[in-house]
Order: C-alpha cells, then structure tokens, then sequence
C-alpha cells in the first residue's frame, strides 16, 4: 500500500519510535512521580527527559510548560474551555477543524462565551486586519489552526501574536498540521498556548499530544491526582501537574520524545523541502489534467506540504475509493473541517486530501499520479 | 527489583500485551473511522474488536457502550462533570481518590453542585443506610469507588446500585482497583458509568483508560473531530463518537484487548485467589510483627487484594525507601487519597501500599516479610 494520508497520522513511524514504546512498556514500566521508589523514579526521570526535549524542540522556556495528553484534540479543549469565562468573546478563523469549532460552538450554545469567525485571505495583512475588526471589548484569546487540514494554508501565527499582544489578548495555536513540519518557536513566535498532537508530524504513536503553556492561567479539564499536594482537595496550580491528572501514557510520551529526536536528526526544513517536493509536483501535474480540481492558491506559498483536490463528477469519497482499490490510501470527505470546506465551496463533494511524509518516495508520488490520472480520463 | 506497586501500575506486562503494542504501531497505523481507505477500515476493525471485548468483559450491553479514554481519571471527570447540572447534589464515599474529590471539589467551589460524603462502615447495610441518609431531592448520582486504593475495602455496589434505582438516581464507580481483580459485570450489577484504568488489573499499557456508559446522559468532556458528522457543529450525540474526540490511542487500545484477553485466559477469579493468598499471607505474618500497624479490618473478607500498613515510629516513605534500598517497590505517602487516610487515621504517615499481581510469587512474598522484619526490628 502507498500512504499518502499523513495528515491523519504518519505510517510509517521510524522503526526506534516503535521500539521505545516496546522497551518503556518493560523498562519504563513503573507509575511516574507516584511512589519513591527507584523504578518509579526512573520512569519520571524518562518522562521528564522527554519533556525537556520537548520544551527545547518548540522553544519553550522549561520543561515544566510541556503537558503531555492524549491528542492535539485534548489539547485544545483544556487551553480554549480553560481561558474562557464567562460573558467572553473569542476569535478563530474560517479554516478551523471541529476540535476547534466544537468547543467553541458548546461554550456558545451554553452561554458561556460567544466568538467570531475571521476570514482568511491570501494576504497575511488583510488576514489580520480582519482578525483585528472583530476584537471587542470582552475578547479574551485568538484560537486558530497554523495550517489548514484542508489545504494546508498557513495563517500568518507571528502577526496575529502581535496583534494579540497589542489588544491584551491570548493566542492558542493549534498546530496538528504544522508541528514538525513548520518552523514552531512557542517564545519567539509568542504562542501562549500551542497544541500539537504527538502521531503526525512529530511521528510518535497514536495516543499522544502535548500542550505547551507559557502560563497557567486556563484552568484544568481534568482534575485527579498528580502525585503532588495529595493532602489537597484543590488540583495543583503549577504546571505540568495542572494539566495532568491520573497516570500518564508513558510508553507514548517516550514514543513522542523519540519522534521529536527522528525530526531533529533529519532536520525540519529537510522533511518540510522532502515534502514540499513531493507536494509541488504533485500539484503541478494535477493542474494540467484538465478534470482535476485543486484547491488554495499555491502561488505565494504560504501553505503547509499537504494537498486537496477534486476530479469533477465525483465525489471525493468516490476518488478516494477508486485510489484504495489501486492500494493508494488518501482521505476523502469533509475532514472534520466543515468551515474550511464552506471557505473552499466544496460542501457538497468534499476533497480528496494528499499528505505526504518523510517515507514518501518519488515512487509513490509517480504511482499516485498515474493512478490519478487513470480515475480522470 | 521486586515489585508489589501493582495498584498504582501493573508490572510486569505480560509479553503479548507489548507485542501487541509494538505490531499495532506497524500493522495497524491507519487512522481510524477517518478515512474510508482499506488501512483505516482494517485499523477502525481492530479498535472495534477491542470496543467488543472490553463490552464483553464488563458485561455492557453493546461494543458502543465503551469509550477509551486517557486513564481512569479522564473516565471519571467525564462522567462527573459530565452528568453535573447547575445545582445538582451529588453523594460520594469517604473512602475516594482525589480522581473523584477534585472533579467534585471544583464543581463545589464553581456553584455548579454540591455534594455529601458518606461515611463507610464494615456492615455493608450500614454503609448503604449512610448513603441513604444524605439523599435529598436535588441528588443526582452517587459516585463512588469499588475498592479503596489504600486499603483495599470493598464498597456494595450492587447494593448501592439498587439504592439508587430506588430513588431515580445514576451510579458512577470508580473500578480503579477492582477492575480485572474483582467481578464487575455492569448490566448485573447496575452500574451507570464504570470508570477503569487499563493499566492496572487489565494488565494494558499506561495511558489507557475505558469509560462504560449505559446511556449517553452525560455531556462529553472533550468536543472535536470524530470522523462523525464532520458537517455539524454539536458533538455527535451517540456513543462511543460522543466521549472519544480526536485520534485514539490505537496501540494502547489494542495492548489494553490483550491485556483483558490474558486476564480471561488465566480466569480472572484465580488471579484473585492468588493475588488473596499473597495478602492474606504478608497480613498474617505482619499480623505477628509487634511494631507494625494494619489498615482495615479484614475480618469480614470484604477487601480487594491490597493491602496498607506502616511501621511504628517510621513515615510510610521512610519504611518504602528503605525497602527500596532492598530492591522492593512498595508505595509510601498519600495514595492521592486525602480522605481515606483521615479514614484510617494516618493523615500524618500515610501508610505503605503492598499490592501483588498475577506475576507476584511466593518468593517475592517471603523476600517482602524478611525485609519488613529487618526494617521493624
């Protein structure tokens, strides 16, 4: 089977990801930052590496700022209902997935907080201007995507934290499509909260996430016990205890750790040019086959190595089937991004989404197209 | 190193339970219910076999009934936070981890709900009366732990179970520690939301957990992308799609399956006997020891193989370092467990934590004893 469905998850992962998880499951086996114990002080001691590393990928001032979870998902419900309050108004963008909609649309219907909806354009400018006409007086953060799921279109992060840092505001990023694929410097980039999910980019194991704080203003999701202040009723304020309760996915957060080290040691800006690659001739290709519909306007680049497209008079469910039948696995449908689609005018037929990875090799690109082509004629 | 911290993670895992881990991270690495692709198919098929065996194991009514989540602590504040109205009341035992005080404290201390503490007694119908007592017109459900996780004792829950049909409230049970070890079938049994962790008596890795629902009345925790309805805005409102947002953890979900076949195939009710047998051995011996002090009354059988003591004129990490010094892990301090430790009135020791498993062996008994006894003197 050729994969090109890494925005969902990576596969292949590197083969030591899978062999970290397999040797934390023996050799990490322990309940971290419970008992005393030496085995137990180990396995922290592992989770604690793994935090660090973390911290240090993304830029962030300690280790202590990096919580790990369970998704990108987990996330960006513990950063978007932990800041809310209530009577607040927040501000996301037309290119968002439902982990994002989701939360806000409940915080909405419940009475909690109302937020507003910036278009994206192509001009990074006119993106933040129209960000910065909906701020009112009881907005409280900015929440959005660093690159579509849909079109892989980036927002421009570093201006709309300035413009946040201008009006008092908070910036929560999700970056389940740009972590290990984008340049991400949470302190540089003034990200105030940034989620990422561990199985994509980063290529750990399912199962993983990580929420990268530079305060502990939101308040927890999750209250349980941490291992600290067990005499207390009140969940701990300090991070990462905050917002992490109960035990913790260790043979993953190790997976995780070891992803980030397979990231470093190939180097980002070589998967992202390996993927860019990919992705430009892909899309070159495609825009000379004359029944393919493609979508977002590459022409200045700002977009993430990912790709959507349509062949006209199918569905992208359909396309996506014909390609499996060929052993090509991509994703079609709605991508759990109804907003985007709206933005891309694909609601009715969806899009047929091309995510490659660092594994993909011109092989599969060739085989890919040719399938593609096949579908068109 | 020996190991008795079993109720804080099992160890070790047995050997299949990590290669299903490892090969899931290979064979199945498709996301899945998110891409109609055959590797997502087979992937979503793996998780759904998994969803049957857990529902089976328990007793739960159909493979839907089971969500996995993080850990049993996500379990519980999903299912707490999540049938919580404004203005509820809420009864729980005096005998919970904070995985049940926090969530409650905190919907206290926000005026969402309040709740009441019942008072435990070894008589089960006193139990059930003291519980019966604090009913009020404004009580929602009960929630409560099946075993203490620092002494082991036993709550009724099917008696609680019938109490609360009686007066038209829900059961929340927290099956930390009895989940694998005790019989929890939740249709027989009444129980409205188990909350287990995987990585304990189910023998699965850390950072797996499974939330049983017999109704989807609770409001999900966490809202995002489930492959589900991707065009609306409101979190699907059927389960499992309702409490699983985001990716799930594939390799945990598999390797928690196998940790649950292993625990069928060895008989779960001579996994107790043989853990029981260990206790029952460790408390005789220590029933002897003049300056060691027990927690709980065993007279009546009603405890869960685990078991708490300390020894006199030492903090209960001071007693578990210096078993870890003799390469013995036991757990010493506060369990997470504020309440129960007022219970036992060791508020100022915490009590050492002696927990065997299925892999503890009668060595690993009598090195246990010789050790205490040296310690002791």
């Amino acid at each position: 089977m050729i994969y090109f469905d890494n925005a969902a998850t990576t596969w292949p992962k590197p083969p030591q990801v899978r062999e970290t998880v397999a040797r934390a499951i023996e050799r990490y086996g322990a309940n971290p930052g419970r008992s005393g114990h030496s085995f137990s002080v180990e396995t922290a001691q592992a989770v604690y590496e793994a935090r660090k590393n973390v911290a240090s990928f993304f830029g962030a001032e300690a280790a202590e700022c990096v919580a790990f979870t369970g998704n990108c998902t987990q996330s960006l419900n513990t950063a978007i209902n932990g800041l809310a309050r209530r009577g607040c108004h927040i501000i996301t963008s037309c290119l968002e997935h439902n982990s994002v909609m989701r939360p806000l649309e409940s915080l909405r219907l419940r009475g909690i907080a109302d937020y507003s909806v910036a278009y994206v354009y192509d001009d990074d400018e006119m993106t933040v201007r129209s960000f910065e006409r909906l701020i009112r007086r009881n907005t409280l953060f900015i929440v959005c995507t660093a690159a579509s799921n849909v079109t892989g279109k980036l927002l421009p992060v570093e201006k709309l934290s300035r413009l946040a840092r201008e009006y008092g505001l908070k910036l929560v990023v999700d970056a389940a499509q740009a972590a290990g694929v984008m340049d991400i410097n949470v302190s540089a980039d003034g990200i105030d909260y940034l989620c990422a999910p561990g199985h994509k980019g980063l290529y750990g194991p399912m199962g993983t996430g990580v929420l990268i704080c530079s305060s502990n203003d939101a308040e927890p999701l999750v209250r349980g016990g941490t291992g600290s202040d067990s005499f207390s009723l009140l969940q701990p304020d300090y991070m990462p205890d905050k917002y992490e309760s109960g035990t913790v996915n260790v043979p993953g957060i190790l997976g995780l750790s070891s992803g980030v080290d397979f990231v470093r040691d190939k180097g980002l800006a070589k998967i992202r040019a390996h993927e860019a690659d990919a992705v430009d001739y892909i899309r070159g290709e495609l825009e000379k086959t004359p029944s393919v519909t493609l979508y977002g306007d590459y022409t200045n680049r700002g977009y993430a190595p990912l790709l959507s497209f349509n062949i006209n008079g199918l569905y992208s469910e359909e396309t996506a089937m014909k390609l499996d039948a060929m052993s090509i696995a991509v994703r079609g449908g709605f991508h759990c991004a109804a907003s985007a689609h709206r933005y891309c005018k694909t609601e009715q037929t969806g899009s047929v989404r091309v995510c490659p990875s660092y594994f993909t090799s011109k092989k599969d690109v060739k085989s890919l197209l040719i399938s593609i082509q096949k579908i068109a004629l």
